[in-house]
């Protein structure tokens, strides 16, 4: 099959992990024994998904020109990932998250994002996004996201939104619409909707006009709504090492299939296959499978 | 008066720090409006206020020969900290902080330190600490900090311990007899003793055979045991900006005060006015005062 290509637009960032026993509980000095640095954000890191899976994965992002920018741009274009002069910005600091790691996988995340970072999207070349085959918009730029999914709309570009926590529900009531599937994490809904149930954030998204919901439930698998009816696709059954970027690696997977062609339930199947897959190995990029390893393991595992 | 010479050991870093509205209390996404970076490590940054202040600061340490211990060497440097050869380290990865902040200046602090680095200390050229005015230890390297204030006991060159809460008590307790002067933060002296209040705390340590016990309480001042009795010096009242690193201005301070052959009382006074300058100023080390400033705060502040 040709090479499917997919826009992905939002942020990419230098994650810095500390390894602890346990998650600080209050102020006060703690010790850590392991650290590591890679590449992060939502949108960098399913496009590096997209090209370890095949697809090839354009990145609309804003990236500084200081040194952590140099490493962010360096690692996703060792991954394939196509990064455009644009996406590097000059007098602006590059996104970074402070991660820390209990030894049973929790995390508490803190992102930092450059206020200075130009809000409007208005320098985007959106006259490009009817050349995708698919597009996918993480919720760190909002009107990033909003123009390029009102692009792929029109342009007939089927569109993801990974829908996750954003710092302001407005955002995610705004992007939501605009998405062909609007692909909530569990927090995102919540938010989103008020509602606390996964299902019943599902309905309360889905009675918003233009909203098409999915969430993703970690190990408990994923829902969506088909025709006003709850559905469910289980998590495939593995064994967790590290589970960072999980959600990321379900949105790029799930982009690809769109790009690709397959059905919504093949998509899921594809777009968990490759999550659980990561979460078996270590590293939240290094971590990613290639597609021999997940058609592999999709045919060890039928459905 | 001729500059004195002060010999530091122990922990320099490079602190990542994230300014949020309220530290986070859990597993979770939060998100940062500010982000800096700058040398750190309580011995560290004890170098640089000593030097700023008009001593001469000589720092063994343990600096990994990666990118952070390039930054680290090069801000000391530029500080005028003396830092020999045999404070890079080849193989292992520089010391790091990640520091959360939050709009009130609570701080969680995770130390990263690389479990390679070499516990022992016999690389250390400890016949030169003769040649030294005064020597400070922090206890982030027990047997570096045990060397050295053998050393400085034996050749009769006073010493201060910064006597932070360490990864194990009994560090606190082997290296508290060996310093001429044990100054105890709070939680150092808490998890040394057992005793949650200060005064009890001092009795306590001052009670162990060869502790001379200090403990210093932030905006509360400080407190000692002269000849069995409790003795306090009030903190300064500043307007304060940013407390970081001002516990480790204190310990350099006093330790370039006994240099100079202050009495404990004037070399309490100086420490004090030298951190509280310091926390009127932003920045751990770009907000130390140089010694013009202190002695005119001081002039301005009888006792």
């Amino acid at each position: 099959m040709e090479q499917k290509r997919i826009l992905c637009v939002g942020n990419a960032a230098w994650d810095q992990i500390f390894v602890l026993e346990t998650l600080p509980t209050g102020a006060g000095k703690y010790f850590s024994h392991a650290y590591s640095e890679s590449g992060g954000g939502p949108a960098g890191t399913a496009s590096v998904a997209i090209s370890r899976l095949g697809g090839k994965a354009k990145l609309w992002s804003r990236i500084g020109d200081d040194g952590a920018g140099d490493r962010i741009a360096a690692e996703l274009t060792e991954y394939g990932v196509e990064l455009p002069a644009i996406s590097r910005l000059k007098g602006v600091a590059s996104s970074l998250a402070g991660i820390w790691v209990d030894a049973g996988g929790e995390r508490i995340i803190v992102n930092y994002l450059d206020p200075k970072f130009p809000q409007n999207a208005d320098w985007l070349p959106l006259g490009e996004v009817g050349e995708f085959d698919s597009a996918l918009a993480d919720i760190r730029w909002p009107a990033g996201a909003e123009a390029v999914l009102r692009a792929a709309a029109a342009a007939g570009v089927p569109s993801v939104l990974d829908g996750d926590r954003a710092p302001g529900a407005s955002i995610l009531a705004t992007l939501a619409p605009l998405a062909a599937h609007a692909v909530f994490s569990e927090g995102g809904l919540a938010m989103l909707t008020g509602e606390m149930n996964p299902e019943a954030g599902l309905l309360a998204a889905g009675s918003l006009p233009g909203v098409n919901p999915y969430v993703t439930l970690g190990d408990r698998g994923c829902l969506w709504l088909d025709k006003g009816r709850i559905r469910a696709f289980p998590a495939f059954k593995v064994e967790a090492a590290d589970t960072t970027g999980a959600g990321d690696v379900f949105h790029g997977a799930f982009a690809l299939a769109l790009a690709e062609g397959m059905e919504i339930v093949e998509g899921l199947r594809f777009a968990s296959g490759a999550a659980a897959l990561k979460c078996t190995r270590p590293g939240g990029r290094a971590g990613i499978p290639d597609r021999a390893a997940l058609d592999a393991f999709l045919k060890r595992n039928p459905a």
